[in-house]
Order: structure tokens, then C-alpha cells, then sequence
């Protein structure tokens, strides 16, 4: 398949087998952008994920357990969301990798503390910021499901155990790290889905992102979510992206006639002869302008001359954006004349870009042009020249086209991708369930917002088709379920939903991310977390993944741990009285 | 007022003095944070806000121009938004600040050109490299609205000239720093104008926000828009915003009994006594029971404990979170018993905060038990407590809040105010307006998406009352417009809406921010930003403000601009032929 958008970094073809070693340079760059405070922090994470990114309330909830000698109690927290995004019924979880990075880095430095005795009332005991500036994650264990799964609503995403006060202060930079990563690459997810395996998918989102790191985490996870690229160059520095792009509006009309174009030539790319690029153009352009009854005067030669002076910059990777001044009239009929001349010089153009009006029509017309020309000068290659369209696009504008039968190669897609538009928070909570042997139960008058307590373990049950059937929580203290052997899921909430489920594979879902001060499992590149995403929506069935109306995916909970929840649910809720 | 949301950096009523000198603190230690390749950057600005934080196309244009010739052209950008956000007649100006403080520190390191060779065609040629490597932006020329000033729709925002690569590389990156900025700054002034100047407003929202740095920059520009602080540890670190918080529910919940709180004991404020605590909260508890008829036995003793506890570790700026269990069964006594049993021993309770059911009632509950208590003890202060309403509160929550009469004086906002859920980006575009002395104009078929060519000065024009009337666009070498004197405003593009107007003071909106590499301006402070956030709303007639149909402010071209604009169209238009 042809690279549709130039310029790139990265042949895609031999990206993964250099991925490990990209990944190490990068976060070589990335890591002196992160130090902070007197630390310098080696993580290749934004400088501004450090302990104070969190709501002061950890810090006074973490004085309040100090003084009242509670730093040893051990907690357990989940780590889960309520509500799958985007009215669907699946998520990919992200973040987990920066959660761990996190963790690494995780002290507060002297200048962090300096700023907290200002923060915080001068009855603080000084003890008590001793206390903070030792403080490390070293007895903390995190349980995680893989980064880049499919996720669904109550199960937990990660498991997070330790003493009392240390778990606490995790809990906001934790969910910043999560909730829109996650976010983003479910709604990259679903872009792909609804263009389908075999379009492209370049993320443009930069200029509209919520903030300068908005951007580079919505490139990244757009791309692990299924995207093919980005616009983004510091985040194809960083992460190892391929990044694309063509040129702009401000390029066109910064030429108004074919004077602006002072490189006319062209070397011939075998011949080595030196030809006059301009000229072909031209003949080209009244040859074209007779086959294809445009009249050559309408068609603007400012934009003739921008794209002749970008074809001669760029022979090998030339796109044009032709709806400067009107597609049908000027940029299709310029940019048919370019490609056309370069080809006389040894080169191929890749294709054009469509920034504006009927994207359906106008991608039909191209390509029906491009047929043309194909036919009438048997040049097949012609045919393949690639449409690349931008403009707003959102999920439900993609599902349009492809009604329309569109001809579109390639999506640019900004604002809806990385503002998430449709929905843009994810809702996930960092929940206490157990302190010291103690289950701990969040009651609400909302049954959906009701905790489900105690140290759990998960599990996705998959079918004898190979497709994931239910994921079930259990107590840890329970055996997992077997392969083959019939278990009893039930509806966590609604007593009478139940079903006996027999799985043809169990897999567990968490592993030990980060034990005894260290991560402890090898983390995947960012190339590797996105397989294992295009993997994990793999095993999802159809109808769960489809926009229109999904079916929910089905979560449960064990018999065991239904009982010990709906009795401690019971043991808290006073019984009201009425009078 | 009372501070009603406990610890908190900063004092107030002192911060605007002592301002420059914590931004300066303030800046030595995020300067830190900000380096990059093997340049340091020393401006107080995420290390992610670099020249490669772009598009890719910015560089392979940049390259083209090179090539051809054009790196000394001189062109002239408009940095401009079409549509005011959230259905509203008005934005509030941001970013300005960062944008210069990005020109302040513009050039690419070695490691960005090492990256570019690797992301470019291999054909591009050395020396562009080299180019790149000396490009500064010492030629260029900001003109810009102050930032914290209220605009409108087609008045560009920036002028940004100079030669024509160098000016369009600036592009994405300034859009970036405004867009976001600009969104959250008129976010926040809008809760500020549908809560009321009276009321509290606190941002809660990095745990929802579209990353870390989302987070980061929500807290600056809310605080910059009307916000009285920010949950934000980092934000208040770095910013000098003022830092709040209370607890979670996670602190009550960690308690499960009277038992788990081992601190029950107090030293009297004056008297330096140590007191029984817990003795004379269970005293109060059950006289307040008998009081206001609540059975003591449906109060949650863990509650109970983890309010003791807090109290204990801050007497001086206790507030507590009264939902955990039941709002009134349980919190609201177990706060009433601790406060009063605070008061003995010499302390002030402040306040308690509710996050969820319903915010309007919940709070006149609240407040009624205020009042009898203040009353049956003859205890006036106990009146005055605060209620601090937080759980996913928006601009339409909170003016049906106002309808009902809500006893609330303290708003927590978080998902809504940071990602700005109603309209999550800004269209800031930044679009070519002159090359050399050319103007360009930018034709589409949507009236509204041309723009508005060469090069403009822009004024303000007030009425007798004050209030700002309508805002006028000039070519640049029309005289200003004089005070008292009679000027024609024409509707850009609608020919007979035209006006006279007759202008009490005329503001010219545009001063010069940067000029021969530098900043030519003194930059407010983020204190003073806010006070001209305030200043600039207030000239602004209450209609344009109101939430409900506002009013459109008018935005005009003069007579001059108006003919030179249409002129150009017409020349640029083609002429369709229909057969």
C-alpha cells in the first residue's frame, strides 16, 4: 500500500524491529525534559508529572493519617471506571505505562517541601514533612491489566495496595494518567472501526488539543488506539510515530501567479537532465484542460506555481491540497498537470488533499478523473493516486461516506479525535475497597455508584469461538475458574441475572506491574501495546463494537463475592424509619 | 470573607503584593522543568512547548519556500477566531504570555535537526538544515490584544509579520497556546458571571482533565478567567494560585468505628489544656441528636472518628465532607458535634462541603441547622459556617441552582470547567492576510470563512455609558478613529448593515509584544491578568453576557476596508459559466 502523506520518518515496514531501539533514544530526549525541583527525574515522562500534581486534599488527608498513627494501615484501592465513553460499550485502557513512570520518579524534592509548609497550615508538625521527603512507593504493589486491553465498566483497572497515606497520595495523578489516555485511544479505536482496516488514519489534532501536552498524549494514544500517524513532530521525536503532513493554504496563496515560482526546474531523476518543470506543467495543463472541458483560465496559476514550487521540493512525496480556490475548477486540474509532468521527470506524486466541501463527491470526482487520465494515457498508475481528506471529521462522519461510497484513501482527523468532542472525560474513580483486613463499602443512593468491596481478582471467560463471553470478579482468596468447567456469573447488582457460563479459556487479567519499589513486568513498546489493542478489539464480538445501538458486554461477579458484598451492604445501610 | 476552603498558600488579601516576587520564585523552579535536547530553555514554560511541537507540514513548507527562494519575503499572519464558544457573545483573551515566552526561546537544538534529517526526504538538501539551525525569530513582529481582554470574531487577536518560513512556522505552535487557553479563560469567567461575584468558585478538575498538562493549564487560565483557586497543588506551586481541599470520601471511609481514631485528644487554643476530644464531640453528638431529632444511633461512629481525627490535625481549618453516608442522618450532626466541641476548646470550624444529591436543598438543610444551632446556643458565628458544594457542577447547574434559592457559598468545579464539555475546542485559525505588500484573501463558499486582507489596526469604540459599543477593523494606514467624532462601521460582509457611530473614548487594541527578538511589553503578571479579566467584562453591556440569547456584539470594517476587501473578492472570484 502506498505511503499516502510524504514526508515521514518511518518506513512502517521495518518500524517494529527498530522499535526498541528508537524508543530508547527517545526517551534519552524525553528525559531531559523531565527534571523538576532539585531531582532530576530519568523517566521519559513530561516534566510536570511529578508528586505535586495532585489535589492538595491527598496532602492533608496524608497529615491527618500521620498524626493519627495510620501510616502502616494497608489499603487497597481500586482503580475503574462506571460508564464506557461515546455511548459504546467497550474501552481501551491506556496509560499504565506512565502510571509506572510515575511511580519510579515518585519523592517529593526539598523544594516541594519548602512549597508545602508554605501550602499548609503553620500548625503542621515539621515531623510530618520529614515524614513526606522520605516517603517512597517501595511498599506498594500495583496490579494492572495489560495496557492497551479492552476494558469494561466496574472491573478495576489497576489494583493498588500499600500503606494507607502512600496509596492515597497516587490517587490524582493516577487518574490524570489514565482517564485520557484511555479516553483517546478508545475514540481512536472507534475511528478505526468505523473507517475500516484498510484506510488511513492520520491524527492532526495539535492546534485544537487542550494544551501543549494535550496534544502529545492525544498523538500517542490516537496512535496506540489504531491510528497510522500524525501530523505531531515532536511526538514522532518522542514516541517513534510516522509523521506526515503536505502544506497549507498560506502556501498557496502566498503565490499569485507563476512569476511567485522561482525554481521552474526539475533534474530528471535517471537522465540527470535539467527540465524545465514549469513549462511540462503547462503543456500539460492545456492538454488537460481540452480532455477534461475545464477551462484552463478558471484554474488559479498562483496555484499552479505553489505547486510546481512544492513538487520541485518535494519530486519523490508530492501531495497537493487543491481547495484553495475551488477543486473541480483549479486544484484537480493543476495538480493532474504536476503529477503528469513529473512523471515525464522520472518521478511519481502520491496524491491530493481535500481540506473543504462535499468530501464524498469531490473524492468521486477525483478519483473518476484519475481513471481518466489513467485510461486515456495508459498510465495505471494514475488510478492509484491517493485522496486524502480532513475537515471536522468525526465517527459519525466517516460512517456518512462510507454510506455514500466514498473514495477517500486516507482521514486527517483533529479537533473530534483529540478533544474527544462527543464525550471529553472519561469518568474513572480510585475507589478505598479494604483497609487492613477491613472490606470497605462506598453506599449511594445510586445502585450504579455502590463500590464493590474487598481485594478482587478478574477474569475473561472466552467462548468456544475464541470471543470474550464475560469478564467475572471474584474474591482473591477464591480458586480461578477452570477451562472447561461450568461457573455460576452473576449481575453484581440485580439479584435474578445470572448464568451459568462455560468457558473454553480463562484468562486472568492482572498481572504485578510494580512490587517492592521496582516495575516487575517487561513493559511492551508503544508499536507492541498497539497490537496487543488491534488483538484485544480482535476478540470482542461484532455487535458489542458496532456504534449504532452495541450490545452491552456482559461483567459479573462471583456467587462468593455477590453474598459477601450484598450482606456488608445490608451490615451498612441504616434501615430508615418512616413516620 | 471567610476562607472557606481550609489549607490554602495564600493569603488573599496579601497575595497581590507579594506577587512578583513568588512569580519569580515561581518561574526559577519551572524553568527547570523546561529543558530540552541539549538547549536549556530558561522560561517559566512546559519543557513540551518547543519549535518541533508543530505540524509537520510548517517544516516542509518552510522547506519549499526555502528552495524557492521566499525565506525573505515578508508576510503578515492574522491569528483570529469565527465563533465566540459555548453559544456565548463573548471570549476572554489567553496565552499570549506563553506564545512570547515560545518566541523567547525559539531555535532548534541539535537533536531537532538531527531528528528532521531522519523525518524528511532524503533529498532535502544539507543547507536548509543549516538554515533552520540559525532561524530565530528576530525579525518577526508581534501586534496583540492585551492578555485577559474580551474579543470578538475576526479581530485578529495577533498580527504576526516577518519573513514568510520563519512567521509560518510559528503557526501551529501559537494556536496551540491560544485555543486552549482562551476556552478555559472564558469557561471560567462565564461560571464567574452565572455564580455571582459573592460566591467562591474553586477549580477541581485535574483529575479529569486532557492530561497532566491539561490539568496544569485548567488551573492557570480558570484562575485567570474569575476562579478564586485551584485544587492543584503543582498549579499553586507554580503559579501562585491560591491552593485548597478538604478530604475524600476515601478518610471516612477509613475509619470504621470511634476505635480507629487514635488521636481523641486536643490542647485548648488559649489555655494550652489537653482536652478529650472525642468525649466533647459524643457530648455535643448527643445533645444536637435530642436537639434536632436525629437518632444518634444512624449517625456512622467511623464518620464520627475520621472528623475527629481531622479536626484534630487541622482545628483551625476544619471542613468535612458530609456525604459519605447520609447527608443528614449522619454528616451534618457529626460535623454540627465536632465544630461545637472545636468552638470549647478556642477553634473555628469553617465549614462543610456536599458532593452529591440534590446541591439547592441539601445546602438549606444545611444552613437551617446552621441557624437553630446559632440561635439555641446563642453561637452567631455558627451561621456564618460555609457550604461548599461540589459533583459535576456546570454553567446551567449552577443557574438552577440560583432559581432554587440554594444556600451554597462555595462552587468545587471540575470535568465541565477544565475540559470544557459544552464546546471542548476553540477555532482559533491563524490565516496569510499579505505577502510582501499583497494583500491575500481567502475565498470559500461559506460567506463567513473568508477572510478579511492586508494589513488592519483595530479599535474599540465606547458609548457615553462606558460600555463598549463595537469593535472596528482599519487598514493600517487609515487615521484612528477620534472621540466625538462621527465614524462609518460597515458589516464586513452584509452591504447595508452600516452604522455611525459616535465615540465617547476610542481604544486602540493592539500594542507591540515582540519586535527585534524581544520582548517589547512589560507582561502582567497572572494576578494582573485576572484583575484585567475583570475590568475588561465589566465594560461590556450585561445582554452580551447574559447565559440565555445573548446579544451579538458588533463587529465592523470601515468604509475603506470595506471596498478594498470587496474589490479583491470580486478580482479573486472566478466567474462560473452555466450551460
Amino acid at each position: 500500500m502506498a505511503d499516502y502523506c510524504s514526508p515521514s520518518s518511518v518506513d512502517e515496514s521495518t518500524s517494529s524491529s527498530s522499535d526498541k531501539q528508537c524508543q530508547s533514544l527517545d526517551t534519552r530526549v524525553f528525559s531531559k525534559n523531565a527534571c523538576c525541583g532539585t531531582t532530576t527525574r530519568l523517566t521519559n515522562q513530561n516534566g510536570v508529572v511529578q508528586p505535586l500534581l495532585t489535589d492538595l486534599y491527598q496532602i492533608t488527608m496524608a497529615y491527618a493519617y500521620w498524626k493519627n498513627g495510620m501510616c502502616s494501615n494497608y489499603a487497597v484501592f481500586d482503580l475503574f471506571f462506571r460508564k464506557n465513553p461515546f455511548h459504546g460499550e467497550y474501552t481501551v485502557f491506556a496509560g499504565l505505562d506512565e502510571c509506572l513512570k510515575f511511580l519510579q520518579s515518585f519523592n517529593y524534592s526539598h523544594s516541594d517541601i519548602e512549597y508545602l509548609k508554605s501550602a499548609l497550615p503553620p500548625t503542621v508538625e515539621h515531623d510530618f514533612f520529614t515524614y513526606l521527603h522520605q516517603l517512597s512507593p517501595k511498599d506498594v504493589t500495583v496490579y494492572a491489566i495489560p495496557e492497551g486491553s479492552v476494558v469494561f465498566p466496574k472491573i478495576p483497572l489497576l489494583r493498588v495496595e500499600g500503606p494507607l497515606p502512600v496509596v492515597q497520595l497516587l490517587e490524582t495523578t493516577f487518574l490524570t494518567l489514565v482517564n485520557y489516555a484511555s479516553l483517546v485511544a478508545t475514540n481512536a479505536a472507534r475511528f478505526r472501526i468505523a473507517a475500516g482496516q484498510h484506510i488511513k488514519l492520520l491524527e492532526y489534532g495539535l492546534r485544537r488539543a487542550q494544551g501543549p501536552d494535550g496534544g502529545l498524549s492525544a498523538s500517542k494514544y490516537a496512535y496506540m488506539g489504531g491510528f497510522d500517524g500524525t501530523s505531531n513532530v515532536l511526538a514522532g521525536k518522542l514516541f517513534n510515530i510516522p509523521v506526515k503532513g503536505t502544506h497549507a493554504h498560506a502556501f498557496v496563496m502566498s503565490f499569485s501567479s507563476t512569476e511567485d515560482c522561482n525554481l521552474k526546474t526539475l533534474t530528471h531523476r535517471t537522465t540527470g537532465e535539467v527540465k524545465d518543470l514549469m513549462a511540462i506543467c503547462q503543456k500539460w495543463l492545456s492538454e488537460l484542460s481540452g480532455f477534461l472541458h475545464i477551462l484552463s483560465d478558471e484554474a488559479s496559476s498562483g496555484e499552479l506555481a505553489a505547486f510546481v514550487s512544492y513538487a520541485a521540493a518535494f519530486p519523490d512525496s508530492f501531495i497537493a491540497l487543491i481547495d484553495t480556490y475551488d477543486v473541480i475548477k483549479s486544484g484537480l486540474l493543476n495538480f493532474c498537470a504536476v503529477a503528469l509532468a513529473l512523471d515525464e521527470l522520472g518521478y511519481r506524486a502520491l496524491g491530493i488533499r481535500i481540506d473543504s466541501g462535499d468530501l464524498a463527491y469531490l473524492s468521486i470526482i477525483a478519483k473518476e478523473t484519475f481513471n481518466k487520465i489513467a485510461q486515456r494515457y495508459e498510465y495505471p498508475w494514475f488510478s492509484s493516486l491517493a485522496v486524502v481528506a480532513s475537515n471536522d471529521i468525526n465517527e459519525e462522519t466517516i460512517l456518512s461516506l462510507n454510506e455514500q461510497g466514498h473514495k477517500i484513501d486516507c482521514f486527517g482527523i483533529g479537533t473530534h479525535l483529540v478533544t474527544c468532542q462527543k464525550q471529553p472525560a472519561l469518568g474513572c474513580v480510585y475507589k478505598l475497597v479494604q483497609v487492613n483486613k477491613r472490606p470497605c463499602i462506598k453506599l449511594s443512593l445510586d445502585v450504579e455508584k455502590v463500590t464493590i468491596p474487598g481485594k478482587k481478582n478478574a477474569f475473561r471467560l472466552y467462548g468456544q469461538d475464541g470471543r470474550a463471553l464475560i469478564d467475572l470478579l471474584q474474591k482473591v482468596e477464591e480458586p480461578a475458574p477452570d477451562p472447561g468447567k461450568r461457573v455460576l456469573c452473576r449481575h453484581p447488582f440485580q439479584e435474578s441475572k445470572r448464568a451459568y457460563v462455560l468457558p473454553s479459556k480463562v484468562e486472568p487479567l492482572y498481572k504485578i506491574y510494580w512490587d517492592k519499589g521496582k516495575i516487575c513486568e517487561p513493559l511492551p513498546t508503544l508499536q507492541e501495546v498497539r497490537e496487543h489493542v488491534r488483538q484485544s478489539l480482535f476478540h470482542l464480538r461484532q455487535d458489542i463494537k458496532r456504534s449504532l445501538n452495541p450490545t452491552p458486554y456482559k461483567v459479573s461477579v462471583s456467587d462468593d463475592l455477590y453474598h459477601f458484598m450484598h450482606n456488608l451492604w445490608l451490615e451498612n445501610a441504616p434501615i430508615g424509619e418512616l413516620s
